[in-house]
């Protein structure tokens, strides 16, 4: 007997026919002799109905009534999950953020939990209840309801997981686990048995969509045992680990990619310390995003060139932020492009395998790829390069790190 | 300055647009120096949905799981307009019964207000906030939400008005007051400036839908000046007040009909004590309303005819529960009809007007139309005729007591 938290994310409780669907797969659960709690989100589609309710309501919408609203399509899951699972005869309850309650900060729109109170939630599981929770949300300091910004759901599952102290955590979603990279870009990617928490964090800030960083990190930390695997199908999905056995290593785990990206480069500004501070405090109080960043020495003795990426559609934003931010500091130029993109090879094994960026970068040289920044880490090496090549680039690292289906 | 509570129903709050034209309502208030507190029913069409969705996953569903599903739909109004207020510069924040809170019985579906904290609302009020607070809903003694029934937004609006003693409770709903008849059966029919908490709650119970019995009553018990006024034109509506002036005392306030109804009679049944709380009894039991009651010497001594009223869509249900109750008393028969309806005629000035049912009874007469049942209150009187009958019934019933406009 194990505990298990299961999540369900909007496709999988996307109408009452899913909802039935899921109820029977948490039975399966139930029948096999474990204790179940599970996570749901709203249904797809819900949220953004919301969303787009409040903003029309009101351009700058008070964040903790914002709260209220979205709130509300967990609820219905929530409810209707309980329903259905009680209809099949397992015994179920729902559970909202304020009733278990799961706390968070104040943060309204991207709260983050503080703590969860699981006495009668453990106790409940223990008596072979299944507990339905929320997803996306908890309890501020103010008694409001609060939400933990888009994707929550699966941090909800991971922190539920961990105050659980639970054996496992299964991510069900619309793919069938982590793979090799996206297969809608290369047919040939191939699914993942194992992928490291550090990998699955690099993939995911790298653009695969599978988890939500801020889970990973959370389930890093906590020791969680997830596991990424479909709601449609019965096959077992991809875990996610502490390490991985010398037996598994390959060279490289996967491809990433971010599409929609926009480099910024300042040209010559002075090179004291504070300057970078003060140019990225500005740009993180704009609320803007800022990946990749590089420095490097200008021809100016004394100088210094940096360049950034940030998401396409911050581009304008950044741009004003920084017209504001040369007022106060000296900067020869300013230069944006757009449309390039951020591809990344990720594996724990680079860390032991200098060949990695030698071969990366041969490979994209090959095919008259420019790189335009390169920046790495222990576990990633990371390349903006031009938008309309990224088909092209994926597709030949894949082939060149062996990734490729046989 | 007054205290106000405004309430609008779901065809008031059924679009953004909608949604903004009450904030706009509320704000007049607000600019006006009164302190508001607005409770909303959720957008029109939603509860219906959540309602067959709850019903689509399972059949016997938990009425705890319901009531948080259903209560969603309030969630979603409270926050928008709490945010369409705060955009057009009114101090606002959405309140939810567990919030307030609004302490019921645990009757989850059709729960009853028990009480109210107005601790904070009141402070916040007097600070000049609206409270913008969700009809319908309430929690309950388990910590869960419960929800008041069909209907139920308009007894919060009455409840919070007694218990934040509101000068007064303004029912903005999609007609502009309340008629001596449904101007839909009878065009001629006219709005009433006022009318006393008795004669509404006739019309009410007699299938005036434009307010709930049950906030009537309420109403009624606290003292509550209740007004009924459209949302969507600025006009005064009708005041339901405690006694009319003698002045504005008519015979007849109104027509009330209800249709769709079914009589059943119990033939020849043995006259002792008791059986009358067993047959009613176990169709209360049975959750089936029962309406007119009328008992009848039976030609047999010792023996009672019982005739009574049902809704059409209970009769088959009845007929099983009398099924049940003859093999444990004495009956002659029990015989049925449906397509009966009832029409009453009401009005406070009855009990020093005995001429009233002479009148009624002479005017159908003069049509053709057969009394199936007659009952009689101190301000009203009520009988079933055919249905195909119901429209000429109650037009002339109208032009007889002098009601037509001129």
């Amino acid at each position: 007997m194990a505990r298990i938290v299961q999540k369900f994310g909007g496709t999988s409780v996307g109408s009452v026919e899913r909802i039935k669907a899921v109820a029977q797969k948490v039975k399966a659960t139930v029948d096999a002799g474990h204790e179940v709690a599970v996570v749901v989100s709203a249904m797809s589609g819900t949220t953004n109905q919301l969303v787009s309710w409040a903003k029309e309501c009101g351009t700058f919408h008070d964040a903790r009534e914002y709260d209220a609203v979205v709130a509300s399509g967990e609820q219905v899951t929530v409810g209707l999950l309980a329903i259905a699972l009680q209809d099949i005869g397992v015994d179920a309850r729902s559970w909202l953020g304020w009733q278990i309650p799961i706390h968070t900060d104040d943060a309204h729109g991207s709260a983050r939990i503080e703590s969860i109170d699981t006495t009668i939630l453990s106790e409940r599981l223990s008596m072979g209840q299944v507990a339905v929770v929320a997803g996306f949300q908890g309890i501020g300091p103010d008694n409001r309801i609060t939400t933990l910004g888009r994707g929550g759901s699966d941090t909800s599952a991971v922190a539920l997981a961990a105050a659980l102290q639970a054996d496992r955590c299964d991510i069900f979603t619309d793919v069938d686990g982590v793979y090799t990279c996206d297969p809608r870009m290369v047919p040939k990617a191939t699914k993942l048995d194992n992928i490291t928490f550090e990998e699955m964090l690099e993939m995911a800030s790298g653009g695969a969509k599978v988890l939500q960083t801020r889970s990973v990190a959370m389930a890093m930390r906590h020791g969680v045992k997830l596991q990424v695997l479909s709601s449609f199908e019965d096959s077992p999905g991809t875990m996610v680990i502490e390490e991985k056995s010398d037996m598994e290593k390959n060279l490289v785990s996967g491809i990433a990619f971010s599409l929609d990206e926009a480099k910024v480069t300042l040209v010559a500004i002075e090179d004291s310390p504070g300057i970078a501070a003060k140019i990225f405090g500005d740009l993180a109080d704009a609320h803007i995003n800022v990946d990749m960043i590089v420095q490097t020495a200008a021809s100016e003795p004394g100088k210094t060139d940096i360049t950034f990426s940030v998401p396409e559609t911050d581009l304008e934003r950044t741009r004003q932020v920084l017209e504001e931010v040369r007022k106060v500091i000296t900067c020869a130029d300013m230069i944006t492009s757009s449309h390039v993109c951020k591809i990344s090879v990720v594996g724990v094994a680079m860390r032991s395998q200098p060949g990695i960026a030698k071969t990366m970068f041969e490979t994209l040289a090959e095919k008259g790829i420019n790189i335009e920044v390169i920046s790495t880490s222990e576990i990633k090496i990371s390349v903006l390069i031009a938008s309309e090549y990224k088909e092209l680039a994926v597709r030949s690292l894949h082939t060149a790190f062996h990734l490729d289906a046989s």
